[in-house]
């Protein structure tokens, strides 16, 4: 069933896991009750639901964890994928020491930076390294994934190092526009315009 | 011409608006270019440009910095308006530290935290108050956008201070579904999963 999910319905998968997780994880909930909770349009719901999980029943609808646990498996939360950070100020350092990850199936395991007064410490036990090691440590231990957290001015720079690293997979939280090989996906995480999207968008919403 | 805008254009304007401000501002740039650089339909970039700005010529598109300031404006960045952070973390700290929100018309003016070791410190010149404080400084500055960085556990808790302090525009990055009174919107930020999304989009995608 899960080749034929439209990219809608993966995006809204995170909002029920989301939502899930807020709930008492031994009960019951129907798909028009996450609807109800989440503001979204029943039928749309039951449809996502099915395409990911075959848990449902008429009316019980579906055990909480049982519906958790197959949204999750769909998006491949059990993996261990190692995720590497560049740039280790408090951002970068708030995602070596966010637990969050490893229930998506990520383990963080590594931050870089060129700064040498930091390399060598160590954050929710994770070390430190020089940027200069990052080509070796990824080669080595297979890395795919790279979250870019360094100053606009040197995120090509960090880039084309993680991809010359075999990182096929950036998440890039410096607004500037990458370039990068073919084969390589990035997506730009860019939290004042998210914040433009919420604020401002009743200025011109007149569509849904 | 703003309010015809549907809301798969205004998802792409931080797009463009990304690319652009990493070109050369006195420059030109045509809608194919654009297109071609982010890998997009040009037909649709054309009209998406068209929509919030008048400055495009035939045969030598828009002056760059011109089209910036359009989409600029049409996104309400030279606004000031003031935002306050809830969470101290290091994750919170990088929120008060980025001096990126400027440029988008938002204010980031003190952070929150209940513990009273850093209570009193500033960042980036920016205060951090005791959470009890938050009513009376967003009552009084008339503060309507929070962000929350805080564990998932209190994350309820600060969001009921929040819109009991008259916030109506929530960014929330602990990954717990947020209940709010009617009038107030709240975008969930969850770092894992848009890695998820990034990462796994393979895995399911037969669309586009």
């Amino acid at each position: 069933m899960a080749k034929n999910i439209t990219s809608q319905t993966l995006q809204r998968l995170p909002l029920y896991l989301s939502y899930l997780m807020s709930l008492e994880k031994s009960g019951n909930i129907s798909a028009t009750a996450i609807a109800e909770a989440l503001g979204l349009n029943d039928v749309q719901v039951r449809k996502d639901l099915a395409s990911v999980s075959r848990g449902g029943r008429p009316r019980t609808g579906y055990v909480t964890f049982e519906l958790i646990s197959d949204i999750g498996r769909f998006l491949g939360f059990q993996n261990h994928d190692g995720v590497v950070v560049a740039g280790m100020g408090n951002f970068g350092k708030s995602m070596l020491g966010f637990d969050g990850f490893s229930e998506y199936g990520f383990d963080v395991v590594c931050g870089f930076d060129c700064n040498e007064s930091i390399v060598g410490e160590k954050i929710n036990s994770k070390p430190i390294l020089h940027i200069s090691e990052l080509k070796n440590f990824c080669r080595e231990r297979n890395i795919k994934i790279g979250i870019i957290t360094v100053p606009e001015n040197s995120a090509q720079e960090v880039c084309d190092m993680m991809t010359d690293s075999g990182i096929v997979y950036i998440l890039n939280f410096a607004s500037v526009h990458l370039n990068v090989p073919r084969g390589v996906r990035v997506h730009n995480e860019n939290i004042p315009i998210s914040l433009a999207m919420l604020a401002r968008r009743s200025f011109f919403e007149n569509d849904t």
